[in-house]
């Protein structure tokens, strides 16, 4: 095999892996979308079929892993290769856990009891978070799919409006408990769909990191917090 | 530079890191213990200190991962090395997410209103968790360290029970609050830690899962959930 010819195989093998994680990346966007969309209607269908994609990602999340290392081992990838190689390694397994988040909202659109959420208000916050949480992870994937950070740092600026959506939920969420203790377990259910956005954010800023370690080499973790 | 001393320097290397997981794995085993103590003894002095600590862990894991990257990158290292280097940085993200969950801890011993706790009765569950926890990241390590896997999946059977501790937590404190409003607030602040404790456990869970993968070149991530 020629020299050249090896290495088109090569460039095609990262095609491939690239296009395995953007496929996996939109798998759990749409997860993290429905899985809150199930939960807030009470569509136990919808719930279902986040929790049956979610045996697809983790199958997907074992096969990316699995590539990367075969390229690492055996293709002795340059300095930019191997760190996209790594960088993608961390990717799959931040969506992978966002993933894991979703199916959390969708069990708890399962088991949570619609007559018993009478006396509890909506918490508009929490939809507004789930909002934010899906933005934060299409601009992190984009930026890996077009390798162009100019706007992924906005991630790490939204991520900070998505942490005050949740702590107002929050508040809000025991303000309803205390007058009223009929709420509770709703808002129980609701304090922790909270939460699990809140975690899927955390992750999409995972991602958005990576992307800049890939793309500008810069490890930017823990910089931005302060 | 003759071949037998690069490879002496490359197994030096490969100690160093590996001692540098260790290092950094007693650490975090320490600030969860350190985390749960202060929250359950209303010491603010210990929680600052596993908060001081974090910043440490934090660097400590960009250090390990930046070396596990040069290794492979400069030394294209053999397939079970760079299992192992691959292994390694996996673990270091977990031990980093254990060292974030005793912060969550620490900062909630920190914000955690003694006054307020007495009408709280002591969710004894919620210590036995952190006990469980601290033990499968003990073990996970001590497999890592003596590389040897003969006990590491009583880890898993243990995830289990700090699991069945936890839902048991919960459901003890979602009765203390219906029953006596005045918990509410103090038995979120009880929620939020046994919630750490069990992700404390979810990530003790994976760094056995990464010591099967280093060691006996299997990957049994999602093969033992069911």
């Amino acid at each position: 095999m020629s020299q050249q010819h090896t290495s088109t195989i090569y460039q095609a093998e990262l095609e491939d892996l690239r296009s395995a994680v953007m496929k996996m990346g939109g798998k759990v966007e749409s997860q993290l979308r429905q899985a809150v969309l199930a939960f807030s209607e009470s569509d136990n269908a919808l719930a279902e079929h986040v929790l049956a994609v979610e045996k697809e990602v983790n199958q997907e999340h074992l096969n990316i892993d699995h590539m990367c290392s075969q390229i690492i081992a055996l293709r002795q990838p340059a300095a930019s290769d191997l760190r996209m190689l790594l960088g993608m390694i961390r990717t799959v397994s931040d969506l992978e856990r966002i993933g894991d988040e979703a199916s959390k909202i969708a069990q708890m659109a399962l088991k949570s009891d619609p007559s018993r959420r009478g006396f509890l208000p909506r918490v508009h916050t929490i939809f507004q978070s789930a909002d934010l949480a899906g933005t934060m992870l299409r601009q992190a994937l984009d930026a890996f799919a077009r390798e162009d950070t100019s706007e992924v740092r906005q991630i790490f600026a939204t991520d900070m409006e998505l942490d005050q959506h949740y702590s107002a939920s929050v508040r809000q969420l025991i303000t309803f408990m205390m007058e009223d203790p009929r709420t509770i377990s709703a808002a129980l259910d609701d304090l922790w769909v909270a939460k699990a956005i809140e975690r899927a954010g955390d992750h999409a800023e995972n991602i958005a990191e990576n992307a800049i370690y890939i793309i500008e080499g810069e490890d930017v973790r823990y910089a931005h917090h302060s």
